[in-house]
């Protein structure tokens, strides 16, 4: 089993054991966000890694009001934001930390982020997470499409969350989840639900995201989804590498062609780098699974993310090594679409249609490699799902964006 | 006394009452809105119909901090939300609701909306009221005026209500009066209030709105008022009638052009309808009281809207009889203007002045019309104001929207 | 030593002995903002002039969840409002009010203000402090610059502080010193935060601003700052006078060309006047220390505004002697720049640049001259400072707003 299929499974299982879990609703509309902790031990569970959840809120700033649910499953520690769109602010086992350091330092709530500002580009404001959920009426680069503004990487990372809720499984593995519902909602414009989950199993060094867009409304909707996943040291550095089954590579714009001849290798926090990115159309296995890794310059660290073709058909690179102040970091973004104007997208086929009342399940996991062993294990798989296939390196862009 | 006559008389007695009436304060500067329950047998007073007030707050998602008023009495169940402009959520009367399924299920917090999102439809993304008040600075569609965005129907509904009150009086009928303030001001630009009422009387299937604005400021201002009052079924269905007293009607724009025919009919859900909109001029009586209905094809239910056309002197039907999901309703909506944007009204005479410190008042009664006979008498009310005077049924719109 | 001399001194003393003083925690990102009350009675300080700090918070309308510090030193009351920028919201000495009377009653939180609202002074919606801190990125006028709409005078006033902490000297004079931080933080756009510090003494009727920016990035970058001081009556009347070291005086636009030869001068309120703006350039004594002042007609009573002209070289002077309801108002405005759109200053050379890691201080003395004798010494100063040097009065603007 790859680890995604065996993220399916568990998601199958988390389901069907819904009656044999222990459940604890932290917020909905008739219950306030309040302190909250709950460990292993009040449930009586004996473990040798001891678990536990709790659930606080920030003040002051513009982080005023915002709730965080911290997760620690005795190995990893990871937080999650219900008031952002149930991103994942960080998440660490030991000393080594999946995440970044943004010059955004608050957890910024919502309501004082004018994604309409700077031109469409608000959402840079509140952007500091491990996973950034994009979408899902639209992603990409703010411009005008159908006549309105469409603000960058869309709302979901700003929605609060509602009807959140822990869930943790009687029997062993006791697995974790936590899950909470975005509403994309606009009278005559979009009707979408997002029920999100988090998953992870005490004493392992992953977790899964397991999300179902449902578009409540009566008509086909277009919807684009992209999951932002954020990393930097101490796998980012000069040397790291990034790998997967790659079918198609492109540079996302001009200032991508000059580096594409090292599109898999980074550099180290380099003065006016700013950003590459490249568009990746990754090869998957019979089942639709694929497999990508960034790892350091030793193969000694690594992190990666799993997810489903079928669901995710496409993949953006984001190679942002300027210096530390100024954000250094990468980001491994799955997606049914690339980081353009959705009008841009659209004649590539890359911006697809959720029917009425249909819904859309997107899954990806997270693992830290934590050794050369760990690490070199995932790059097997990789090259198995490549299995000899060729690599398209296209060396002009998809999208000609001169006339922006 | 047609009901509008009543409730100016019931307004004028609760006013001059207030000395006998008990008091709450459900949120003022110093006062958080907390949990608050207060029923008839509390007082002490002694009813065939009980009543009761609540305040609640909702928590979680786009709502999180939102409070809901929610009276009944005894008879109708009402909700009214003070941190969106005092708007009416919904009524009810047993199973008989009023109001609507909007695609937008949450009851969004002014401070999670940007107006000026959408090109300025961001409005939509909270729209799911049964009353929703627009104005005061502007209603209307958004576009640019006077080298401003213009955003849709104006502030008032994303406008959190300070010093809101609650009366009931300590006598019969047990009047019970909700009052709130609103503050449109802006430096330079603007300095209204806006102080709002809901009267009902316990038993009663009827609600009176009683609105004052005021113009703070030491020069006269532009101003208009909407009040979007949104019906669906057990009223709006396949056959359903809008009756009024009608002086003119004319077409919104060229697409209510097609089913002018039939401005008074409604459709059931129909696909791929999206809405049309008549501009209505309505005759009033003597006095300036006139009165709408919206029944259902039978004529054995139906809503009444009453109001003065020296307050309100137009109307808009708003027949979105698209798609349940999408959201199958119909505005009633007496107001100062038509929903054109206020560049296209001021040629029509319909964006009136009011005066440095002067206030005008906007009174409209809403009642269920629970059987055929309540439905007999207002439609003969109606014929009654009409008096044999003429319908002019204009076949082009009044704006020419080709250019926009 | 002049009073800002006096500041600085003071200052440092403040952060030498902070050992020796009381501290509290007043809001930070684990503790949210509640009721608190200290007095100096409570602390055991035996003095003439009893002081007390007051944290309270706000609701309803749009100032629900809006903290405020009320700091009594014994002489002078002062408000400061930690949820918009740590803005001083009025100041008064007995009957003597600092400040004025803005349209806008309400202490608005930013989460519901849209700065990019109405064409980019949505900042009018919340405009009503005694001094409103105005920056960081940039100050002035909306307009166009690098493709970016920059909204009146920036976020400074609109970014809620965190870490707030009150500080209480344990020996005389018993400095009371409040400070709180804004982050003005967007990736790739900006990273700053601005240390700010209120200090005022028991028995005092002055207060000073004592202001860090730091600039956190990577990259130098470009700043503004402001401060947007208030005053009107009993300063502000008919025949009123602003008195200044001047070296250059120029009218901001053509309007206010016509008022130039009485630009010290002040109108009562005065119906359809709205406003004048004079761009002055001061002289400062050898160590940049200079003196503004207002006073009232008969000089019997004025405010007096020092800073330094290294930190802060240039000052507006804002006539908006328009009527009492209209906010009958003067600024006195020392700034890194002046109130045009960032892209007409860039030519001036008032937009600086801040290094990377690097911070700037400003500090401003604000005292009450409560009498002739006050008033006659600060003037005394000020000529000092002229010490006979010219001063040029240039006809025309500096900016050619002519094509706005």
């Amino acid at each position: 089993m790859t680890p995604l299929r065996l993220l399916v499974a568990l998601s199958a299982f988390t389901a069907a054991s819904h009656a044999m879990a222990w459940d604890y609703v932290l917020l909905d509309t008739d219950k306030a966000a309040q302190d909250f902790h709950i460990t292993s031990a009040q449930l009586g569970v004996k473990t040798a890694k001891p678990f536990s959840v709790t659930l606080r809120t920030l003040h002051g700033g513009r982080q005023e009001g915002v709730s965080i649910v911290d997760i620690d499953n005795g190995a990893m520690k990871l937080s999650v934001v219900p008031t952002r769109g149930m991103n994942v602010l960080q998440a660490s086992v030991g000393t080594v930390r999946m995440g970044w350091d943004s010059p955004v330092k608050e957890v910024v709530n919502p309501a004082f982020i004018e994604l309409n500002g700077r031109g469409g580009l608000g959402w840079l404001e509140g952007f500091n997470e491990l996973v950034t959920r994009c979408g899902y009426e639209w992603v990409g680069h703010p411009g005008m499409d159908n006549g309105e503004l469409l603000t960058l990487h869309g709302r979901a990372a700003n929605i609060p969350a509602n009807k959140v809720t822990l869930h943790i499984d009687e029997k062993p593995p006791y697995a974790i989840s936590l899950r909470g519902e975005l509403k994309e909602q606009a009278f005559k414009k979009v009707d979408f639900s997002v029920a999100t989950e988090l998953v992870t199993e005490p004493g392992s060094v992953s977790f899964a995201l397991n999300d179902t867009l449902t578009n409540n409304g009566d008509y086909p909707k277009e919807y684009q989804a992209l999951y932002h996943s954020n990393f930097s040291t101490p796998f980012l550095e000069e040397g790291a590498k990034f790998a997967a089954p790659v079918k198609q590579v492109s540079p996302f714009n001009d200032k991508a062609k000059a580096d594409l001849a090292d599109w898999q290798t980074y550099r180290g926090p380099t003065r006016d780098y700013d950003e590459t990115v490249y568009n990746v159309v990754p090869y998957a296995d019979t089942q639709g699974d694929t497999l990508t890794v960034l790892h350091n310059k030793a193969g000694s660290l690594g992190v990666a993310v799993g997810f489903n073709t079928r669901q995710l058909p496409v993949f953006s690179l984001w190679k942002n090594t300027d210096t530390q102040g100024q954000g250094y970091v990468t980001g491994l973004e799955p997606g049914t679409s690339f980081s353009y104007n959705r009008r841009y997208q659209r004649p590539l086929g890359l911006v697809p249609t959720i029917e009425a009342r249909q819904s859309k399940q997107f899954q990806i996991r997270y693992s830290l490699l934590a050794d050369k062993a760990a690490v070199d294990k995932s790059l097997a798989e990789i090259s198995q799902i490549q299995n000899g296939r060729q690599t398209e390196v296209r060396p002009t862009p998809l999208v000609d964006l001169s006339q922006e």
